[in-house]
């Protein structure tokens, strides 16, 4: 198993990411932690040099596992799931921008907060058929594109379109694309799954990219989430992809991606 | 250690109860179940007749430990923090109402969803100081009624006004009335707090009653949360309050009740 953790490459609200901006800085002290990559959030693709990017992820040795998606939904409503056809057609528009520079690194595009958040006033069974369709749009450029899309269940606060690891499976076969496949999501899971590891067992042969965050979404080692268990879980059914690190950056950046590699390594 | 579980006494949208409305069959019910209390969520006293309320749970030989008050932020938006003075009188009347009707039953009022979440545009300073204004209104009314007032920490997601015990602790020396306490929550401690043991140790002297729902907001039992240690801390403590199940109505409102109370009888 190798590990992994989140760089923003845009600023944001989003408070779930350890590192944000001075990529070629946060990418050398990544790579002298330990890690062996670095899963990229971005909102915009369009709005990044591609060439420059590639060019100082290969200088810093690191593998790009995932790019992160949400964003484009936190700072600009983009979602698979509006009753809007213009706000739909713009967020399956972002996301094959995501899959055309994941194309680039062998890397998976996470599908988490671009599903949505259906309204109150809104009808969720629509919402959900909205969702499935921009999924199969997706999934289709994604398909030729040959990139896998991850489907990340997220806890019942942040979205009401697939919390749980159930849902996701049911998902998948509904959409039926070979390319999309699940992202769980420790400290989501913690809320979400009434066991983690069972859920880990029953899922895991359409995952292969796990986040990690503790119980209070600080990195692993500062709250109560059994990771020794949940890695052994993974350890007995051959995972082989990334853990990778998406937690608050506190008590900040620096000492949340030291404390994860240096907790996580002694368990591997 | 007690056993009481959640009535909401008028419709709510909130759904972390377990029982809603059709008070009398519902009061028979949970005495039969063989619970010892029973905690009322109450939106607005004045829209209740007292004295037939008082009848009905005397008939049914349960105890009121503990009343409820978040409705009215849930449905009127009436919260201790916010910029608008007419709304904090209202909440603050509305309180002091609870603290009447609480002396009735010699209940302790809950202070939760009532501080209110300090919107963005918000200065959440400002948001504090005025929910610190509020309580210590209504801390003057409860002493002199001899009621308790207790502060139940939530997670993130629901507010932004107290979410650990820490916090709450913290909250409590600045408020300075001594009637004031906490009121620890499992489901929200499972979110908010690195180790659940050590918070309920710390906090030990500053709480009567606490409130069980398992890791999915579901009865206990349906989810990952080690009840046995966290019940071994509160007999090891001297705790002799009441353990108040505040769950989702899961798989249906008849289940979650009657799991809950053989899930917990057995570990008391």
């Amino acid at each position: 198993m190798k590990l992994s953790i989140v760089l923003s490459l845009q600023p944001t609200q989003f408070t779930a990411l350890t590192f944000q901006g001075k990529m070629g800085k946060h990418l050398r002290k990544i790579k002298t932690l330990g890690y062996d990559g670095v899963e990229l959030a971005i909102r915009d693709p369009s709005l990044l040099d591609w060439n420059q990017l590639e060019e100082s992820i290969k200088t810093s040795g690191l593998k790009v596992p995932a790019i992160g998606t949400g964003q484009a939904y936190i700072e600009e409503g983009l979602r698979f799931s509006s009753p809007s056809y213009d706000i739909r057609k713009r967020a399956i528009e972002r996301i094959k921008l995501h899959i055309l520079l994941a194309r680039r690194f062998q890397a998976g595009v996470i599908i988490g907060l671009i599903r949505g958040k259906v309204e109150g006033n809104e009808d969720i069974r629509r919402g959900f058929d909205w969702m499935i369709d921009s999924l199969k749009a997706c999934c289709e450029v994604a398909e030729k594109e040959g990139v896998s899309l991850w489907v990340e269940p997220l806890n019942r606060y942040e979205i009401n379109l697939i919390n749980t690891i159930e849902e996701g499976l049911a998902l998948l076969s509904q959409v039926g694309y070979k390319n999309l496949g699940l992202l769980p999501d420790t400290f989501h899971m913690n809320i979400e799954e009434p066991i983690i590891e069972e859920s880990l067992r029953k899922a895991r042969p359409y995952y292969q990219h796990v986040h990690l965050a503790d119980s209070n979404r600080w990195a692993p080692g500062f709250g109560h989430i059994d990771f020794k268990s949940i890695l052994q879980v993974l350890r007995e059914t051959q995972f082989e992809g990334f853990l990778s690190a998406e937690c608050l950056p506190k008590p900040d950046a620096d000492e949340a991606s030291e404390r994860a590699i240096k907790f996580l390594r002694k368990m591997l």
